[in-house]
């Protein structure tokens, strides 16, 4: 049987979300469990991997099993083994064909971004950092190059080993947080995402709030397709994967109740 | 020169405020960087300890020194060298007689307690926890037999040396959280706490809201002053000292002031 999880986690004591030796990392405590529970190697599948230190809301995994167990709980018997840091927020089943990869049709990401010198301390593992000027209305301007379908070659980190960097954004936004108005928010929307896509997109974003170009500067880095022209990536710390959606009305309908059912918990 | 400075910690990753050997704590990390500015060991005083995982918005300290240096150079230098999730708010210089600990008047203290089995991993470090019924309206009437002066010594714990365990407590309030519904604030002031004193309260209107006795119960608990008779003490995690105001104007209108500008940066 296949089985899908909705995975939230806070990223800041992890290597990020895919094994690897000597770190610790997302994969490796759930797949840790999961070992337990099966009493034998389990291999856990992601949506999109997250770096050292980014959030998740909505994560999707699934693992195969010869385990008939009901959907409540797997939720149960792999959070009282996890770490408190991540939680497993639904489980569901799906078909043999369903890979929570490949099916994925749209994700969305937030950023956060911290405009100012010091980050306040409870903050920290929490938000991107930007000590120079920002200028709002130039980085709005240049939301819009970013919409669409574009090859995004300037905008994926060199080790990337995907042939294929055409990819369309469906939605930017950016508004000052209700609460602390030293907090940007940013949400991107889009079919799917290069490697370090995002972070590239705000980077570039920030520098353009710097002044360090104009805001349609950013139609010319998308033409150049070449990494060098775009900005730093932003920190890892203000990212999060808020939430994946899939071509299996089923599988979203699971989403989104369960992100909605652990709000109300 | 004798200088004070306000001190906002995340204590998330600290053993405490209070030097200790082997752990990493917060008057450890400051002492470090007051040792490479000064030149010498510096002591450092506190206006009172945090236990491990408790956080300050509002710390007050003390120390001398023979280098004339500006209040704001104060600031930028030690927060150049201590970790990121401890920040200097402001600095200013003070009498001789002046001392942190014993020239304080009242302190007050935020307590954030999540109510239900599961707390979100972003909030983890940041909430104390209650698993059972939290029943709203008992623990309000709770409250009122707080207040005033009394013998605290059953909301003290044992291993206290302080012999005077009169204490009186200015107000004590509670009010769900405006943004997440399953957390309740509350906020306490007094003219002084004793060891534990905060968390023993709260944990004592845990078992009220649970249902474990009825409000009223808490006079009697005051009347025995036992600390057997007292509820447990509750997590560390949800424990921030705010503010702490003192026998000098000068002193109260710095704290006021820093604390303020600290949140437009």
């Amino acid at each position: 049987m296949r089985v899908v999880l909705l995975c939230r986690y806070d990223g800041s004591n992890y290597h990020g979300f895919q094994i690897q030796p000597n770190n610790n990392t997302i994969q490796e405590e759930i797949e840790k469990s999961l070992k337990k529970i099966n009493k034998k190697d389990v291999r856990l599948y992601m949506s999109g991997r997250t770096d050292s230190g980014v959030h998740a809301y909505g994560q999707v995994l699934h693992f195969d099993t010869d385990l008939n167990i009901p959907d409540e709980a797997w939720v149960k018997a792999l959070n009282a083994t996890i770490p408190k840091d991540i939680r497993i927020v639904g489980a569901t089943s799906a078909s043999e064909d369903f890979h929570v990869r490949y099916n994925s049709t749209q994700k969305t990401y937030y950023y956060k971004l911290h405009i100012g010198r010091e980050v306040d301390p409870f903050l920290l593992n929490y938000v991107g950092k930007h000590s120079f000027d920002f200028n709002f209305e130039k980085a709005q301007e240049a939301l819009q190059y970013f919409i669409g379908e574009h090859d995004f070659s300037s905008f994926c980190s060199k080790n990337s080993s995907v042939e294929d960097k055409v990819r369309t954004i469906y939605s930017l936004t950016m508004e000052k947080d209700l609460i602390n108005p030293n907090i940007v928010n940013f949400e991107i929307t889009g079919n799917g995402f290069l490697y370090n896509m995002v972070r590239i997109i705000i980077g570039t974003i920030q520098n353009v709030a710097a002044g360090k170009y104009e805001a349609n500067y950013v139609k010319e880095i998308l033409e150049k397709k070449e990494r060098q022209f775009a900005g730093p990536k932003a920190d890892a710390a203000g990212l999060y994967l808020k939430e994946v959606l899939y071509d299996d009305d089923k599988i979203n309908k699971f989403i989104n109740n369960s992100l909605k059912a652990y709000c109300n918990k």
